[in-house]
């Protein structure tokens, strides 16, 4: 499947240099999982990117155009991901908001990734990274798109056996993996950390939350650390994408794929809010 | 004079949507003034480069190439800017970095900016932002794109007197402008905030701290507070493009141009570091 997008609703690969998300990184981004040409989750997609729009005082793009440009792209294709980067649009040198702003949205359409890692259903390989994510309680939940941050701890391995690294913030608290939301249960809770500090608040994370009280879970979300992750029953990774991933290796610590890891993931499936791959 | 630019040396304003520079912020910039057709401390700018490179193992361009097509821009331009891009380049979806990365460079000649607020001669009106700049040791120094910061910060006005912002950090110590770097200047003290957990390590701000000396200024580079900006005798702010601004007005509290600051100023223009402007 060839990669496609639409900027400004119109067939291209290539944008302005002046745009200020080259320029600045100032805009937002959303990954959306295409299924039987169903964007899943898509409204909860869509608020989000008007909570960051909000945040970052750019103009919130018309709803109906988003939706009728992503089905443009997603029109027969089985499986398949769509992502929306909007833009504070072009403006001059200079930091100062322009006086006019023509937000830019891009919608592309990627090729579901072929992870190379084995089966998520055995449970996957994860790392400790050393890279420590900074506060900043401003740009804290949203999915912004400066991401250097990311970058440099994805950058530490290149092993492809390990599907994703956990990152501390630099207090020492667990955050989130590099790409993922990362939960743990112990007994009968559900722990997940705070992000009021850093951290991007994921779709299928508060999809977890609200599920896991209709498991009879007790759902603790706080400051986490790694000492209480290694010492979880079960563990998992989340995101829009890869759905649900089980913890079979975290650094010397190894964790069996529990229960009610793998019911929520089932239930999460069912309710159409990620692959059911 | 039209804005023009290469894109790995060719004549082109467009870039892929899939370049990391845009889809995470992952690269590095330079400004720099150009005069009768010379490029004002071109080689402390490519040195900065070279180290924000590094930092962010990003391959560094080839320094003839860069020199080469910059002068390509710049041949019979009187005054205006040059400004470098360096993006990791293309690459997959996904934050890993790509296994072969050709680096995107971006060469761009902007017209000189006709700054409306007045006679920076005479001193300028300077705000302190409610926005606080995040603690990142990794980052801090370097001119990466992840610029969201600066942007919101600038955002907070749009009076045009206000020719730019303190910025202070989440622990309320002065870092530095939007845009520039700050100093003062109490007794035969020059004083500068230490940039170890955020800020940019400006070439002027380096040029200053060496000249201090030769004016038999004891040099201070430690946390700075607000308080302690207030009760100087004399301050003012530096970028590779403004050159010198002496503060006038800081919210509430006036200053009296200085005599060092307009010594300072006036040894950076005799040696070809700033504008004569």
């Amino acid at each position: 499947m060839a990669i496609t997008s639409l900027i400004n609703g119109n067939s291209s690969d290539a944008i302005s240099l002046y745009d200020r998300g080259l320029q600045y990184g100032d805009g937002l981004f959303e990954t959306i999982a295409v299924e039987d040409e169903k964007l899943l989750c898509w409204n909860e997609h869509l608020e989000r990117l008007q909570i960051g729009c909000s945040k970052l005082k750019i103009p919130i793009p018309n709803q109906d155009t988003l939706s009728e440009e992503a089905q443009r792209l997603t029109s027969s294709v089985e499986r398949g991901i769509i992502k929306i980067i909007v833009t504070r649009g072009q403006g001059g040198r200079g930091y100062a908001l322009p006086v006019n702003i023509d937000s830019t949205r891009i919608l592309s359409l990627y090729p579901w990734p072929e992870y190379s890692f084995g089966n998520p259903c055995d449970g996957i390989k994860v790392r400790v990274c050393n890279y420590r994510y900074a506060h900043n309680s401003v740009l804290a939940g949203i999915k912004h798109l400066n991401r250097i941050e990311q970058v440099l701890a994805r950058s530490e391995w290149a092993d492809r056996s390990i599907a994703e690294g956990i990152v501390l913030d630099n207090e020492e608290n667990v955050i989130e993996g590099t790409m993922s939301n990362v939960f743990y249960i112990k007994g009968e809770t559900l722990y997940t950390p705070e992000l009021s500090a850093c951290g991007v608040e994921g779709i299928i994370r508060q999809k977890v939350i609200t599920l896991a009280t209709e498991l009879h879970l007790e759902v603790c979300i706080n400051q986490i650390s790694l000492k209480s992750l290694m010492d979880a029953d079960e563990a998992f990774m989340c995101n829009s994408i890869i759905g649900v991933w089980p913890i079979k290796i975290l650094d010397e610590k190894s964790f069996e794929v529990g229960d009610k890891t793998i019911q929520i993931k089932k239930i999460l499936q069912k309710q159409n809010c990620i692959s059911k791959l």
